[in-house]
C-alpha cells in the first residue's frame, strides 16, 4: 500500500477542491492510501458529502496553514504545526511515502528541504516543469518536454547539473512512458565548449554516462521540443519557464498590433478565436499533473496554485506512479553507476 | 567628420549588398566618411556602378576575410590581414571612429576585444539586441526594448551588470530618443533578494544610481516590454534572445497543431496569412539597425549576417548616431559619477 500525503489546506481553491480531488483519487487508484493533512473539523465536514473510498482516505489534523503569499522562511518558522510542515514531517518519519501540495511553492519546497534527506549521490534538489512543444515524441506521441531546475537551486556547479540530468531522465521515463528520453544541456551554443564552466564540465561528464545525452541545445530549441529533458540552473530555468508562460498572450497581442488595419485580418482572428482558446489551454501545462520536486528520498508533486479537483486527482496519480515505479530508487541507482 | 569603418567582406550577402548599403549611406549622411575594408579589386569593380558620394567613401585594402562559419579564435590567428582584423585595427590606430560589420559575430567581437580599450570604469563588454514588445514607449512610440548582454560575457559579477545597465541606458537614450529609459535586472523574482549573488548585489548598487532603475523583472515581463533596457548575463541573455527568435514560428505551428481539424480555422489562418507575414517581419528585429557591442572606447554595430543593403545603411546610420551623440563619452561620464 502506497501512502500519499496531501496538503489539504494549500492552494487557491483549498480545501474544497483539494479534498474533492483526493476523494476522486481514492476511487481511481488501487493499492493507495491518501492522508489528508489539515483542519480536521473542516475536512470532516467536506469529505462525507463526497463520493470516496472510506478505507483509502484518512485525515491527519494540523491546526494552522501557510497562505499562498506568506514569506516561506518566516511562515514555516512561525507555524511548525501548519499543514505543509506536518505533511512533510509525516513523510520524513516514515508514516507516508509521497507528498502532494497545491500550496505556497517556496514554503513547500523549504519544508521538504528542512525535513527530508537527499537521494544518495544527489547534491541539490530541482523543481521540474512540463511544457508543450511542437514536436511529438516517445511511445505515446507526447508533445511535452520537461525542464529542470526552474527555481529550487539558483547557483549550480557541474555535479548539480549532472544530478538534474539523471533525475529528469528518470522522471520522463516514468511519467511519459519514454524509454530513452533525450537529455540536453541548455547553453549559448551547441559546441561542447560553450557556456559557463559548470555547463562545460557537466557536458563532458554526461558524454560518458548511459543517459541518452544529445549535447547542448539553444533557446530556440526549447519550444521546438528537440529534447525531452532540458537541464539548466534554477535561475535560467525560471526565466525560460516564465517566458513560455507568456508566449501565447504575447503573440496574440503582437498579431493584433500588426494587423489592426485590415478587415480580412479581423475576420480571420474571429474565425480563429476558438483555436486561440484551445492553444491557451494547450500552453497552460499546469493542468498536466504538476511539477515534481526531484532529488529528495521521497517524491513531492507540486500542483499549480490554481489547481481544481481534477488537477489534484492528476497530481495524486503522478505521485502514485512515482511510488509504483520507484522513482527515487531509480535515481539513486543511476547516480551510483555514474560514480 | 565622423569616419565609419565598414567590413565590406562580412555577411551572407557580402560584398555586393554591403558595398551598396555603404554607397547609399554616403548619400544619406552628412558629416560622415565611410571606409570600406576588403578586397580592393572586388570593391573597386562594385562601387563605380552604384550611386554614391565619391568624396565620402574610400576603400582600404585587406587581402583576406573570415568566413561566417570559421572558428573565431583560429580564424583571427591565421588571418591577421582579414577585413575584420584590419578594420578593427584602423579604429584602434585612430584612423577610424566606429566599426560596422555583418560578418562572423564571434570573430568581430574578438577582433575588437583584442585591439580596443574598454571605456574607463567598464569591466566587461556586452552585446545588446533590440527586440519587439507589446507595449510602446518613449517619445517616438517605440515598441522595442533592448536586452544585454546576449553573449559577449557569459560569467558576470555585480560590477559587470552595473556597467551593462549604464551602457544599455545610454544606448537607448541615443537610439530610441527615450530620455529616461526604464532599466531592469532580469531575475527569478521581483524581490531585491531574488537571484544569484551578482544580481542581488547589482540591484543594491543600481538603487543608489541616477538611472531610471525599476528593479527586477521576470521572464514574463520581457515580451511585455515592462522595461526599456533588460540587464542580464551573456548566458541567460543568449538563451532569452534565441527563444524570442523562435516565438512566431512556434506559435504558428502550435496553432496549426491545435486546430488542424476545423474548416473555419483553416479559413481563418488563410485570412491571417499576410498578418502572420507582417508579424514575422516585426519580430525579425535584425532589420532594425543591428546589435551594438558596448563597453569599448569606440562604437561597434554588429549587423545581422543576412543583412541586405537597406539593413547595412541602417546599421551605418546607427553608428553615425552613436558618434554624433558621443555614446562612449556618455558611458564613461556616467561610470565616473557612479564611482
Amino acid at each position: 500500500m502506497h501512502r500519499i500525503v496531501v496538503d489539504a489546506m494549500g492552494g487557491d481553491l483549498a480545501p474544497d477542491e483539494i479534498v474533492q480531488g483526493a476523494a476522486e483519487a481514492s476511487l481511481a487508484l488501487t493499492n493507495a492510501e491518501i492522508i489528508l493533512v489539515g483542519d480536521a473539523t473542516v475536512i470532516g465536514r467536506l469529505l462525507p458529502r463526497l463520493r470516496h473510498d472510506g478505507g483509502r482516505v484518512r485525515v491527519h489534523h494540523a491546526p494552522t496553514f501557510i497562505d499562498m503569499h506568506d514569506k516561506p522562511g518566516e511562515a514555516l518558522a512561525q507555524k511548525p504545526d501548519s499543514s505543509i510542515a506536518v505533511a512533510a514531517e509525516l513523510v520524513a518519519r516514515g508514516e507516508g511515502d509521497a507528498l502532494v501540495s497545491a500550496g505556497n511553492t517556496g514554503a513547500s519546497v523549504l519544508a521538504c528541504a528542512q525535513q527530508w534527506k537527499l537521494v544518495d549521490g544527489i547534491t541539490r534538489a530541482a523543481l521540474a516543469a512540463v511544457y508543450p512543444t511542437e514536436l511529438r515524441r516517445g511511445e505515446k506521441d507526447d508533445p511535452f518536454s520537461l525542464i529542470l531546475d526552474v527555481g529550487a537551486t539558483v547557483d549550480v556547479v557541474a555535479e548539480d547539473l549532472v544530478g538534474f540530468a539523471v533525475m529528469g531522465s528518470a522522471y520522463a521515463k516514468l511519467v511519459s512512458n519514454n524509454r530513452r528520453p533525450r537529455v540536453a544541456l541548455l547553453s549559448n551554443g551547441t559546441e561542447p565548449t560553450k557556456g559557463p564552466a559548470a555547463v562545460v564540465a557537466a557536458h563532458a561528464r554526461l558524454l560518458t554516462s548511459d543517459l541518452n545525452f544529445i549535447g547542448n541545445i539553444e533557446g530556440l530549441d526549447i519550444p521546438r521540443g528537440v529534447a525531452d529533458v532540458v537541464v539548466t540552473d534554477g535561475f535560467t530555468g525560471n526565466v525560460v519557464l516564465k517566458m513560455l508562460e507568456g508566449v501565447t498572450e504575447t503573440v496574440v497581442r503582437l498579431a493584433r498590433y500588426a494587423h489592426k488595419e485590415r478587415l480580412s485580418w479581423r475576420l480571420g482572428l474571429f474565425a480563429l478565436s476558438s483555436a486561440i482558446d484551445q492553444l491557451k489551454e494547450l500552453t497552460d501545462w499546469h493542468q498536466y499533473g504538476g511539477a515534481p520536486l526531484l532529488g529528495f528520498a521521497h517524491p513531492f508533486i507540486k500542483a499549480h496554485g490554481r489547481s481544481n479537483a481534477r488537477a489534484m486527482t492528476n497530481a495524486i496519480k503522478v505521485a502514485h506512479k512515482a511510488l509504483v515505479g520507484d522513482l527515487c530508487g531509480n535515481i539513486s541507482r543511476t547516480m551510483a553507476e555514474l560514480a
